[in-house]
């Protein structure tokens, strides 16, 4: 399948190596790829990644047939509109992102937050992507390995359209996790109970010092009768 | 141990309920008893529960050594208002309330939310209170009885007063918490994170059709050498 992961960072950089490991077409678009290039961090990690291409947004969403959305929560709509419009239609967009607003420090806050979420808000500006949001309520090495963490935990599922929510899980169980582990919680409207998440999820990174925790409902089985 | 419980509703009668089963000395405060009195549902409680007496929340709060707030967040500053400062000072307020705001509808949003919550609002108001934040984070029969809910899962605490947050432990291993179920988030600030889980709490609801259930953090121990 060809995948376009927009983001450069540690979660999209982390998210399209296990991608290219299972054996996807991986197309890591940013806004400015000289830019990037010149981050040695990032230099170093597409040394070690030479079958990953780095592309501008539009050049990237073009090139998938899946996009998965690791930009930062405050930047995405400007990636996704860079990416053209021309280029998303139809296409599943795996929404991973956190709407983080860190413009008043450590711990950052949410916008949007409560009455609405980065899902919709993506859902909303791009009538013609079908947004799945999941996995934004880990590390993202938890994300792609979720036997990082012992024991069962769980992935969360929110979006409108039931063939992408379909095909994000086949992802999901390529990825490791068991499919009892998928909670699908509904419409994308539900991305704000997980987006919500992010707060506890900070501060418990801090109290625990690190990140290979995640967050398992107990008791989550449907009432009898359903 | 003498109780104030402030609040009439379900949670606060099913947390009364458990005191009482344990030995404790219990008085729920209200804003009017005779209104709520002539509430049906409560009439029944309180004929079902003779020893549990009923008072206005000046007398509620000065019977008890430990308060515990279980109105409804967007009254709970006013309730604790009328309680009287003089019989606040130096208690330990147990706050289990989450500041829900259905002026909207269903589901409910949060206020406040954010950069701000409940539990801090309440300890910013009233001083002289310390207060712990827990127990809000699931249905009120799990509260008072973990085992409803089979496996491990966890209950959160907040609070500045580390005095404080020892006697609200053992009050939760006497509802039957096991000590490895407590997590001490840090000070109340992080009861941000945690009222913040009642959004993804309701969907939950919704989705599995029960309360029985109840967030775990999987992996929850640690860094070596904490």
């Amino acid at each position: 399948m060809r995948y376009a992961v927009l983001g450069t960072g540690i979660v999209g950089r982390t998210v399209a190596d296990r991608l290219v490991s299972l054996g996807h077409d991986v197309v890591i678009g940013t806004r400015d790829p000289g830019a990037t290039l010149a981050r040695a961090e990032y230099a170093e990690w597409q040394e070690a990644h030479p079958q990953v291409a780095l592309a501008p947004f539009a050049d990237a969403a073009r090139h998938g047939d899946v996009l998965v959305n690791a930009t930062g929560g405050q930047v995405s709509v400007a990636a996704l509109t860079e990416a053209d419009a021309a280029h998303l239609d139809g296409k599943v967009l795996i929404d991973i992102a956190n709407p983080l607003d860190f413009s008043r420090g450590f711990p950052p806050t949410l916008d949007p937050v409560d009455d609405d979420s980065l899902g919709e808000l993506l859902q909303r500006t791009f009538p013609g992507l079908r947004v799945v949001k999941t996995l934004n309520t880990m590390n993202c090495r938890v994300m792609v390995d979720p036997a990082r963490v012992p024991g069962e935990h769980t992935v969360f599922l929110s979006g409108e359209d039931a063939d992408a929510k379909k095909s994000v899980r086949e992802l999901l169980y390529s990825f490791g996790w068991p499919e009892a582990s998928v909670l699908d919680l509904g419409g994308i409207e539900s991305a704000r109970g997980t987006e919500m998440l992010l707060p506890i999820w900070l501060r418990l990174m801090g109290t625990l010092g690190h990140a290979d925790f995640n967050f398992h409902i107990q008791g989550a089985t449907a009432a009898a009768g359903d």
